[in-house]
């Protein structure tokens, strides 16, 4: 369903149009699109926001058993849309390029996407990494925003152990509406970040480090403790939620 | 210093009016308003962002020794802006309301605040909480995004065992710009929220609970997991935070 | 809404004799009981099943304001149900019992309750406790059960470490439908009792220990590892889920 | 040893006819049938229960050395009753079936199983997920309810993130008698459905997530608090024991 | 039962004179000495093992009701044997001091106890604690050791930040049949003793420390990591446990 | 150093024949057997204490380097003494067999040994182990506590949801002087051996099981709040330390 | 001992005039002054390094008995030499320097120290901390770096937020031969200030902050976890050993 | 950027030369020496502080792609400065060293250096380990103080279990300014060691250890909880950093 849509169904409720139950009613109407496989629905697409509104649609394939990960990606292909795979496996992107040539990979991450509709690049949204192990996560973030109409520039390898590296951003933290902030280890990146600049930050931590790192517990306990009231958290190496949000707190 | 000033340093910046060292020479100029006791400094307040924007500052009273908090308090009271205190114990909120009659209690919040300027209301701040137990978090929450000039409307105790009680939300689902969501126990609601909406869904986890709630980490850990893509979270508890990037987004 | 009203609605909607949509308004239609204070609505009451069904409404009160909870409980004794207030404190209790008086208090526990129709006991849910300590807890299972219409009995007190006090309640072990049991420590009984039954075991850690059992972590831990099949468990000494869960399993 | 005759012992037992001592000696007599290996016995099956009662033999392949693992399953063989072994890898269920070819494997599980009996399918067990993720664990479930003799019927994929996939699951919310509930991430399904529902509702945490999903703890945690009464819950991953557990209630 | 009743039924089993069933009948007729309150079993006292053995009974007064605690001494004290109370706060040491003034208090420790009959003192236990804040916890290692008929000697604050305070201890580390090792902070007490001797090392973590001491949980962990074999330990805190090992060990 | 000579030494301190000063002298003249590789030591074996009282040598092999354990073996073999190393990777075992042939496999362990003198076999160490999947680590107590001197009996397989299997064990339960009890899961085992007999119990906690069993976390803090006052309790999986306590306890 | 007379004896050792044994034996030569209470000795004071090396004598207040501490205290007091008594609550302060009006009470701090010799104050360590509610952790340590005689300056509220209030430390920065750096919430600053500086930098977690800072342990973790490589970390709270170890650096 | 010129610098500023802003304007000019691969810049290294002071460069490989690794140390090469490369898999050591016969290989470490300019060997750094699993973080440590200048002995295998080991130490305990102390399992080793020396000791913990040692936890928690006053701590297995901060505090 897309949000002209919704908003459509939810401006008659708000003027007396419609009540709320025919509305729920209409609600309900939006069918998904069922996966059958081995006689059962093993998934279901849930494609109508993103046909209308332009969103990619989008894929997690970590924990997928492969079956059910071709299935969906099959149908969602059918689609005319912009489509986001995401956590795949270096084998897995072999396999589905070669099973669907149409599918791109995004150099440094483990996501594959097809671009149907180019965006204008409306807005800047600002993404940051500290350190050369997070370029990874920080590509795919800058990558679902992108695919949201975005205009992107990154920054990357500027921890806090070097600060002039980090100030030497100066445009960027100028104009940019939002930023994502990928950082591992202690993830003290966003807080500094977030004393710069009077925009939302957006603090991926990721999994980089070692010993006391706990696979990113530490950088997000940082994070969600960050002395920056400006910062807001997603779970470790999710780049693309990050991306994400940073994408729709653009397009306003 | 306001947005403007930084814009302004910036512009010159980026336009090669100035360089990497000017701009920094500059930042450094701006003093802070240092507070001395027993000989020393003891806090050192950055007033100027707020003085020139309208931000309201914010103290955050937790941890201070009273003596220190009653001193920043009496500073910041002498500039002429909005206030906020934040994580006031009952006993400190009746000390500093008989020391500073102008500041005002935000009823079910453990907030004190002062208001000099009325925002216009632009823009509106969507904030829900699961229950009952939730709501001095929430409250808090809508009182620093209407100090940052954001139009809020709350809907309170519609949490997702009963789902009738959130889909009677409908207009005010549609029309926010940005939600502020706040539970407890398993933290559910962002992720039914969030997928409801195509807006930022910040969510909240609170540390009502017992058990295996562990003071919130439980609700924290699963609105970080969530399965809508437009959630972002903050520290357990902390209202004032997502209060705040709901008002930051909101402006833009 | 009772499950009567929801079976018919339902049936009808499988009968073709409905749409899903219109299912789906039927269902929003059943207004809540909205409870306002200081201007805005705080709590929203779920009462229609419970009117119906003869299932008691039940109030939480932990983490919440005396004020809301003295509302929520005030608007439900309006109707003419059994109710159960649960985890007061004993000060709530006293202020609460002189307030209404038509309250009684369940000795040993930290709930209120209102019994206005006696069930006729059908059905038998066999309660346990490892130690005196897990008293409080087993004792709030059984009372929810008996609102919920079952016949309860319990054993108190026969802990793993002592075989032949556990062997004596060989009768209970028998004749029960559904078993609660209880214990803290390292929460070993209901792997011994799910040895000794077929019948579904509910476990309930209890936060009693010292030291490494981590406020009843331990004993949950060792709960949800039961080399028994039939064990399921709820939350640290929330006697209240596991006496529901056996009322309802013990009704059908 | 079979229900029925722990019955008649008991009953002897409750209405005089034999002592505690005499009824715990012919519990004694009850032989295991013991495995050895390497001179010394390496298992005890439990065979008897599961012979007279039409339940299914289950054996837990993960951490069994293979050559244990091999004796023990062809001991269970040479029992006429249904079987199942769980988490076995791919290597193993390949090992297995070559051995013995009357295993058969249950399609997008970890289990093997023979079915010597096949029930009536009396009662309906309601097996949901929540992602494609976690199907194999909601078939794992799914595959020991029909050993056990239930009506099973399945609804997969439909996460709390798209509330119009779950509504549409009408008709089995209202027939089934008990739920089994699978998810992983935030683990909000369970809450929801039990919301909707007023049939006991057993919670399968899954590993599926990465970062902050710890493997499934967040799951776990937020399935034990739960604000929906009716939730129990069982170990990660553990489809079976709330398989196991559905088929308890729903044969009563 | 007394351990001379235990080994004889079990004597006669194993020559064949009896068998398993009738063993296990013998064992259920030794009745327990119930204790009712509020029309209820509250509590199951053991006591036929300490009446006979000249061990003493053991109540653990954490967790229970008071009302509880009183029955369960006044009944234990009907019975002529030594008696021991743990974890008692100091108002319930002075309540039931007062009721049952046949009662002593052990000098630093949370412990009453009662002493009916006097050990010979056969066979030496140590004692060591690391610091002054370990004593209490020390002393009742001491004093269950010395009630189960061990002579006992202590040697006290003698960390491993100071070796030459600890090899002072020559005599005691010599002679002594078994060790208890009291620690917290680090823990690595136990360590360090244990390479010096061979006999076995019972170690005790302690909840005193502070920040990532984690109440203990930081020396537990160091204990259960000792690198010298001969090390076991027991719960934070948990002076009486290993008392009654180390009493049970030089009883052999 | 040898047991006797340890003794001599500090008789001579507690009889006044020598100083604390001279004592600790000639304790510092023990060499120890140092191994360079690389021109530097890189282990110290202190094989004086083995070498004398029959006590095998034992090599932890977790961790090393392959060419410092080599070079271990080989030195720990010069010496005409038992000789066990624990925790091998099975390619290990293979390379260390082909290497040194006078090295033996133990059956189900990752250990090898070389046993120069039979022990007499003096009084009985009791063996338990909870699940087939514990009885690795169960022979690995076994090992080394017929290394020292006992005589051992295993009784495998008896875990708490089959008290029938464990009541069988009765001779050995009667006979023993002291039980190491292995069990994965929930590890209760140990609190209901521990409830049977008054001897020590050292309680093996094993990374048996799966999602929140935590490797063996779940396990051991069960057995640390157990409930049976002579439970003593080791690392996760080090069924050495147990059986070296036990053979310590045994020989006294 | 005081360095000297360590160095002194080593010395001997180094140049063949004396054997390891003997120079141990003169190790243990070196009393302890030992406090007995309740016939048994409580405590075993360490004086003589402090005494003729000028450090104070330090007691960790924290988890004695108070008398416990006060007889230590007694004693301490006893020497000629600085004293520093750490971790008291106000009670305690309040009762100390009623019975010994000697100590003083360092302002802000949880200490009392007794000052009898003035050190030169060689060499400069430098105390920041991120915000006001550090500041009772970073006198702590800016004491003991006093009384063990370095010149300490001290820079407080200048946390990673707001860069411009560091930036403005930047004599001290350049001028301190070591930095103790005391941070809460994310505990980020050591990062920061590690990288301005090539001197090592000790960090020290607060418990400042709420939810999931977890009393210190996320900014403890963070601090672990540094992208400087010049900072090392002390336990959450730490000031004094923090301060301890910077004036060893400083006397250097 | 080396020490020199920030003394330079922050002398001109503390001397009234410069102003603030000047002075941050000067420390921007540095330049980081961008490597940029795919269009955009995935490393700024940092080379200006090393290149003048004798320090080497240092490149954490872990986490970061092998062509971003690649890149960066062909970067670095070209400086003719010490270079280390620390947490190298054996893969990627082969690959380097192939790339770059320049590279040498430290033994039985996981790192690569090139040292183009030796030392004086000025001052004492001793470098010890628990056990020989120890070795290859404490020779990291050893590598790097040793690139910093610093004379560096290590003494290795000398746990506490066998005292009498570490005390043969005498000489290295004396003579070195500073102490590494690299330990896994319960990590007691830093506290001994800081009990005999008035000298700073940087503890190590390692991730050597089963069971409960947790990957390194244990052993961390530990060493952040020694009663030993001169101990601070830096991350698990973090070699490199420990000799880096020993290296800084030799140079002083």
């Amino acid at each position: 369903m897309s949000p002209e849509q919704l908003k459509s169904l939810l401006s008659d409720l708000a003027n007396g149009q419609s009540t709320v139950e025919e509305t729920m009613a209409k609600l309900q109407r939006f069918p998904t699109d069922a996966l059958s496989q081995d006689g059962g629905v093993v998934a279901r697409l849930d494609t109508h926001r993103s046909l209308r509104s332009g969103f990619p649609e989008v894929i997690l394939a970590h924990g997928k058993q492969f079956k059910h990960l071709k299935g969906i990606v099959k149908k969602a292909l059918e689609h005319n849309n912009n489509l986001l795979i995401t956590r795949l496996s270096k084998k897995r992107i072999t396999k589905l390029t070669d099973l669907f040539p149409e599918l791109q990979q995004a150099a440094g991450t483990r996501c594959l996407y097809r671009q149907t509709s180019k965006s204008k690049g409306d807005g800047l949204v600002g993404v940051f990494c500290a350190g050369t192990s997070d370029i990874a996560v920080a590509e795919e973030a800058a990558l679902i925003a992108r695919l949201m109409g975005a205009k992107v520039e990154t920054y990357y390898d500027a921890g806090v152990a070097g600060l002039h590296r980090l100030l030497a951003a100066g445009e960027l933290l100028r104009t940019a509406r939002v930023f994502v902030v990928v950082a591992g280890m202690e993830g003290a990146m966003p807080s500094v970040i977030g004393g710069l600049v009077d925009k939302p930050v957006i603090a991926v931590p990721t999994s980089t480090g070692y010993g006391a790192s706990f696979q990113g517990l530490t950088a997000l306990l940082g994070m969600l403790n960050s002395c920056s009231s400006n910062v807001t958290v997603v779970n470790i190496d999710n780049g693309f939620g990050a991306g994400y949000v940073a994408g729709l707190i653009n397009r306003r």
